[in-house]
């Protein structure tokens, strides 16, 4: 298999949900290996709620992985890594 | 893309909680990025307790990874953070 | 948005549980701020298996969340806090 | 409300498990506290299979928890906790 | 009750992934004591692959209790233990 | 049975990866034994969103457990896992 996978460590959080997303593509790619029925069915299940949700959720999985294995990028407090503050 | 995660650190565990559903609508975002189809859903989506409660739930694993990111803001003995009282 | 959650910290387990139901119930209310239609669907979802068991694992999700938040409540070795037993 | 969760500690991984069901439970009835409804609900639910492996997942979760509060029972090397060997 | 879960602990990973097993299926049996119905649903629900992989989930997530009680099994450094190498 | 999980420590994340997909993979194998029914219900598995989903999320949940038994491959600083970048 070709390297997808170097390391778990990335610079900020959001390249770290990036990975997560990563993560989830990856396992549906092994699933299904052909990426024309995976092609089929993208848009059906791209427009069914529970489906969006279900793959949300890989996602929040793995960005759990990820933000353990970076240690929340507690580290970086350079101004690229601000206070998360709400409106 | 567009910077929007700049840290996963917040001043209150209720701002946690805030950055937990921003993570988990970042992902419906990046699975369905047409803006119209996802509104289009959004009402069917919205009134069916089955996608709510798993939305529900990607909320829940989020806010574990933004808790454990904040050290569950035990650090935090201020006036804005009293121990939490049942009635 | 009003003061909610001021603090993951709790005196019992018990109000750890019931923290966690608060977060549970929260995030359903974010996703369907319209009160009208929550109370519409609460009949229909508190009498489906399906619906109450998802529910119940998001209500864990939180409890896993606080309990960690609060050490597990190690440190009470109170009367209030004996130690649990089955029958 | 009644007192019903004193402690998350246990003398056993067994009665943490115990304790985990009763966890799950604890949640189904403050979800449906209507006692009558439930006692309906359980023959169909205890019937379904997709049902009961959505519960027992519930208490997975919920064993993760008591578990970890009790350090994985790692301290008691007493005859009560053997070693786990399979047959 | 009688005595099914001694301990945690366990010589290998793979004994670790069987409790897992025995630790999912203890709780469909306790979800639903009757063994005739149980075997009633058995091949129905092993038949059924959104019922395998949520059973498959189950056993996943005590396995990630088990793993974390054995500390991953990392002080096993012997011949029984080789580093794990994709083909 | 045949020794088949000698140890979850991997060299690298991406065979931490294909570890989770063989534990998960373990798991429907120990549901059905039967490799010929496993066979039968693939293909229609495999099309079908929700179950890739739900095999997805599988794997992420053994991801976590690998990912956190060889510490996120933090160690290895080598050549071999340089640090991860989006384009």
């Amino acid at each position: 298999m070709k390297k997808w996978l170097p390391s778990l460590i990335t610079r900020t959080p959001q390249e770290g949900y990036e990975l997560a997303i990563q993560l989830a593509a990856k396992g549906v790619e092994l699933i299904q290996p052909n990426e024309q029925i995976r092609r089929k069915l993208r848009p059906k299940y791209s427009r069914d709620p529970a489906s969006i949700i279900a793959a949300d959720q890989v996602i929040a999985i793995h960005f759990q992985t990820v933000a353990a294995a970076n240690n929340y990028w507690k580290g970086s407090t350079s101004r690229d890594t601000p206070q998360y503050r709400t409106k």
